[in-house]
């Protein structure tokens, strides 16, 4: 192998796998011949066969064989171990052998987080790993710490989620001195709940560029790039905004069967809302990060499409070249 | 006074009092002229001045002075205290002193709140009052208790809520047993945090029609009728969800900034828009209740329209004919 940056993706993970992830790395890998190597973990059989329908044949393109699939019926605390000839374990294993710099997968979320967290390990001070989401918003984007990784959080989890999660946002999105939001149920500093309260003192004296709580309300606005928050409401508001898009879609046909008239006048205006809702549309983003592990792992969405996972093969290339886990390190020593 | 329900009505709490409530409150007194009487509590001068401008002469319609006005910039703990002669003190005091059966405002809710609960007190047995708010859904609708009264909630609270909730679905939106779900990050009993976890247990043998955890996906889905949480999560999911759609008007716009076509496309489908997402919009809901009080208080948004006023007086005329809570005091009792 080269010098390129080796990205290792589980092709098995995903509801469309392992064709979308097979695509996805042979666009990967034919869009960035120069920087990366793909290597696509699973079974050896299928994704051969999908190459070879695609007339393909670039050198940076590597099959490795894994027997095993982790499903969504598996337990994500330990599906790796019971697993070990998974796509996600051999996948990983990779990573640990020196093999790989990076890995992809859109498989099961609380497998690969376990898998991340247990086989490569935490980075020295980071308390707890964190998967960040990222939401469109009036003015860019902004993204959310913690989504999910950790249900009952404590403040200083939620000081490192905005270490780590400033330290990503100007890295990859080249956001300088990025604005660090508190979820909160409002405005002023003596708001929120025990566990707001206390994080709001340490983001203060963190020397990050927090401007305070924001309210539900606030998110979607602009006024931040990074918003820190438990584990258990980010996932609620994550998966609460995506089924806002799914009530307006069903709210739409409902209105469009009512009569001619109103079919005629949802025919003309779709394309004008899914063409202004695109933001939303996770493919684009290409999956979200898993910060703190001593690794790069990034976690794309079940549905996955061959862009989105492109695009996260990109991520992950971004995340190892722009030394976003060495910044974490140097970040959260000084704790 | 007959034996008409009487409702107060806060009259200088909104963005757009007193004209609003004014407005709303002759609508409701005209509408429902045999079964009402409307109280116009606040500014007499300007009160009557509205009145008169709509040559209204109803007999079950009265003004009550109050001098005070509560503002959105006065401590909402103690408000009612530091202004004892605000339209909402008077108003509350109203309920107290027998000369009225329940109190609608759209001023400051953290200030209605607290005068509610500590003016009325609570019902025999109930730890928390608490705040209800009304989702759409796919199929109908569902509403989410706790949206803000408690931010630091035990798994007993949630119970009440849970019992409360079902009452008040039952008796005002005539839902027979209606389905209670638990937010969470999962839907199987062992995903949540360490509120949910042991929330679930009380909610299994409450008698409650309980279907389960629901995630954030969920609440719009049409699966259940009640929804718990703690008031942290819901106030956030709450706001949250207020801003989608001004963020997706915000797009629109942006879309239709962009050429001729565009603005011709968001021209013709932005009735559609509007039409399909109606059932956002608070107005029609005719605000929230508060439960679990020692009387009727129901909270309108700051914007509230006539319209919305009027419905929040019906609301409020409803809660008390069908005893909800007479209901709940029986409820709470057997826990």
């Amino acid at each position: 192998m080269s010098s390129k940056i080796r990205i290792a993706v589980d092709a098995m993970g995903g509801d469309n796998a392992p064709e979308s992830q097979v695509l996805g790395g042979i666009q990967a890998a034919r869009e960035r011949y120069d920087e990366i190597e793909v290597l696509l973990v699973g079974d050896e059989n299928k994704i051969k066969e999908i190459i070879k329908s695609q007339n393909c044949s670039l050198d940076n393109l590597h099959v490795i064989n894994a027997t095993e699939v982790v499903t969504m019926h598996d337990s994500p605390s330990d599906a790796f171990k019971t697993k070990p000839d998974s796509s996600l374990t051999v996948g990983m294993k990779l990573q640990l052998d020196g093999k790989a710099d990076a890995l992809i997968s859109a498989g099961n979320t609380g497998a690969v987080l376990s898998a991340s967290t247990l086989m490569l390990g935490r980075i020295k001070g980071v308390s707890r790993p964190t998967i960040g989401s990222l939401f469109p918003t009036e003015t860019g984007r902004t993204m959310m710490f913690d989504v999910g990784a950790t249900v009952d959080c404590r403040a200083k989890h939620l000081l490192e989620y905005a270490q780590m999660g400033s330290i990503y946002m100007n890295y990859i999105y080249g956001i300088n001195n990025p604005r660090v939001g508190l979820l909160s149920v409002g405005e002023e500093k003596s708001k929120g709940n025990d566990l707001t309260l206390e994080t709001y003192k340490l983001l203060e004296e963190s020397g990050l560029n927090f401007v305070g709580n924001v309210e539900g309300r606030d998110v979607l606005k602009g006024s931040t790039e990074v918003i820190v928050c438990d584990g258990f409401i980010g996932n609620v508001v994550l998966k609460f905004a995506e089924s806002v898009l799914d009530l307006l879609r069903a709210k739409f046909r409902q209105y469009a069967a009512k009569s001619l008239w109103n079919k005629f006048r949802v025919a003309l205006s779709y394309g004008t809302l899914k063409e202004a809702i695109q933001d939303f549309d996770y493919q684009w983003y290409g999956g979200v990060p898993l910060l703190g592990v001593n690794g790069i792992t990034i976690i794309g969405h079940g549905k996955s499409t061959p862009l989105a996972v492109k695009n996260m093969i990109i991520r992950a290339q971004e995340t190892v070249s722009r030394k976003v886990n060495e910044k974490i390190s140097e970040a959260i020593k000084t704790n």
